[in-house]
């Protein structure tokens, strides 16, 4: 069942270590087959030379486990809730790379500085707040989901067009078309999050990018006028 | 003698320098066998590439040498410390890895800055407190094992619960039920202490995790609900 | 038609990763033939394990494709402007390496700290300012090279004893007499960007070196009386 | 002639990049033979895969190439002179490693914060003085050497027991009693400087080590009392 998705899922996650995302296993990806509302995950606490694409595990949107022997991701309830909320996401990634963590460990949003950002993110990497302890004591992985999808509608963004966030005194989530797509955001993230702190240290004051050309940017790769790389 | 144990320690020793944890000699990983009160050491000095399982040192806890033909390392007397004070520890390991000690030179504890951080280390990583000339003169690597067993017993905290301290001036020991996870958790404080610099330098007035998120990521790894990985 | 100028520009573009100096697909080089006036630049979009020579784009000096299946970077035009502008480029490269972009995004020049930047670079690493949003509109590409060459030209500097820039907000350019040479001179702009980030993180009032000591390792390397290497 | 030597400076020449301390051809060792009077040292401007034994210089204590097709070093002459006052030296190596040339660059000593530095560098690294411009017109690296002896001299130091020294504005020089040494303690100064900038991003008024630690460690190493290491 799903063998080309499990596929993607599979060689998703052995991208992780490959880009220095990841700490031993801290990281994982999923994807979803939204014809049958199937999402494939990591198994918890596996290592990546252990993975194979038959360890992976097969669950509803409503977080039942329809395939495979092991615990799915402790961060699955959160995968679960950005498919709901976010109908355009073909795969989701949460990782613990170490620039997008000092910045979400210091409740920051990643301003855009300049247009390697723009290229990929239309604005400020969104910092999601804290979770109370009320919703962190009724379903911590569930409401980090939760307050992800409230600071894009609160904020007016689309999920599509800024595809990642960062998650107070946690770390980054980051998604796309599918789960290869979602691993390249995330690396983005970190690259960009990386440069962020550097221009940061350069210039504790330095200014975002002026608006005009972020859009630029952003619509050269983006949109019905994009004109970066190949048609076809 | 300990043939297994001595496995184990040279296996763990060999993980440093795959792990960019050393520099040249700058670490070495110990095991204890509790039941013959038995440690297994690495020789001063040696580099990781000349290692082998014979060339390990075996001592009592009062530091007689059981069996070996090579100097034990230089820090062997804290290592013995801190195996005759904590008697969960099955390995520990000593390293000057940069971020830890970074922290460490500036003689501060390391802030529980966020989840990764909670996931191991429950709380700030205590700094140990520098010897006085007297105790250094006495016993410079016994007493450092004694700083450090008294930052532990005068601020409460459990080892088992936070398996790693640096020392004032100096450099990271970590520890763990054996020489393999002793190292894991040199890594993960490594890795921790360069994200609490890179929080620091996006905010240098960033405030810690709150409470109940550090108490939450702890128990997801941790005790009896925890629900982390794989039951097996 | 120009094969060896295709494998130049060819193994200079694969030269980047090696370097460290792209992520994905971040960076392009060109190399031109004087004589017959015409560009050969790597195609955009393109992931540098899929680059053959036959891939390359040649072009003519006012953009007109002459030869290749594929479109040229879309950083194509500003290359253009830098070859027309200075007759002296043999190659051009663009990067987003990770430190200049720091120094770019910031909106400073790279100050001339010390002998290993004066070795390449005759004084700071201009910061070329900000398009305005008319020129931006006007033609993006093609007056971010107008803008690099203005600030050549207002500040009276040689862009052969000074071959590379950083556009705000955006990230380094480098030339050189080859696109072998423009893809060394990117790699020495981002050891220089790092080094110079060190220097201030040390010390946030450091002085720029002493003005004869600039002219003194420039001209060990450069003019009539270098010395440094092998004369044949 | 010489044959042994020249292995000897070869190898350590090409422990430089594998160290990570050069970037291109940024880097020199030489060795000398006390007995006869000759020093060995890498060619100017030469890759290092490109090095064999064979294509090292050899000179005489005055500059004169006793052997040797391609030019020496363009830093022969500091090699020279460090050779000729500190009679204790077989080696001596100059880098551009990036966090040293970033204390350089900044003009100010790296203080002894720790237990990492004291074990081979009896205090802080020395920063030498800019050279005047007369010295640098009358004789740029033949003064550089002659100002780094004269900061050893006026400060009281010994160059055994702090083997290494940086530049203002330039870089690292350090040395030891064969070129092996010499490397090696090229790359503890990188480190130890590494370190250093760490300490001071985590606390920019953190304080040097205690004197009597510093001396403790040192003397683990060093000295009729030293126990680091094998006695053999």
């Amino acid at each position: 069942m799903l063998e080309q998705l499990k596929q993607a899922v599979y060689e998703a996650n052995l991208e992780l270590p490959r880009r220095g995302l990841v700490t031993y296993t801290w990281g994982n990806v999923s994807g979803i087959d939204r014809e049958r509302g199937l999402v494939v995950i990591k198994p918890s606490g596996v290592a990546y030379e252990d993975l194979t694409p038959e360890t992976l595990v097969v669950l509803d949107l409503e977080g039942r486990i329809v395939e495979g022997d092991l615990n799915p991701s402790s961060d699955t309830k959160t995968h679960l809730e950005l498919y709901r909320a976010f109908p355009a996401l073909g795969g989701v990634v949460h990782t613990h790379s170490p620039h997008a963590v000092g910045w979400a460990q210091a409740g920051r949003d990643i301003p855009c500085y300049g247009t390697t950002h723009a290229d990929y993110f239309h604005g400020p990497v969104p910092c999601a707040r804290h979770l109370t302890k009320e919703e962190l004591d009724e379903d911590y992985e569930k409401n980090t989901g939760r307050v992800i999808v409230e600071t894009f509608t609160q904020r007016g963004i689309d999920p599509v067009h800024l595809p990642a966030v960062i998650c107070h005194s946690h770390g980054p989530f980051a998604w796309g078309k599918d789960p290869a797509q979602a691993v390249y955001h995330a690396a983005v993230l970190e690259e960009v999050a990386k440069m962020a702190l550097y221009t940061r240290l350069v210039s504790p004051d330095a200014a975002p990018a002026p608006g005009y050309l972020v859009e630029k940017h952003f619509s050269r790769k983006h949109g019905p006028n994009a004109y970066y790389g190949q048609k076809n």
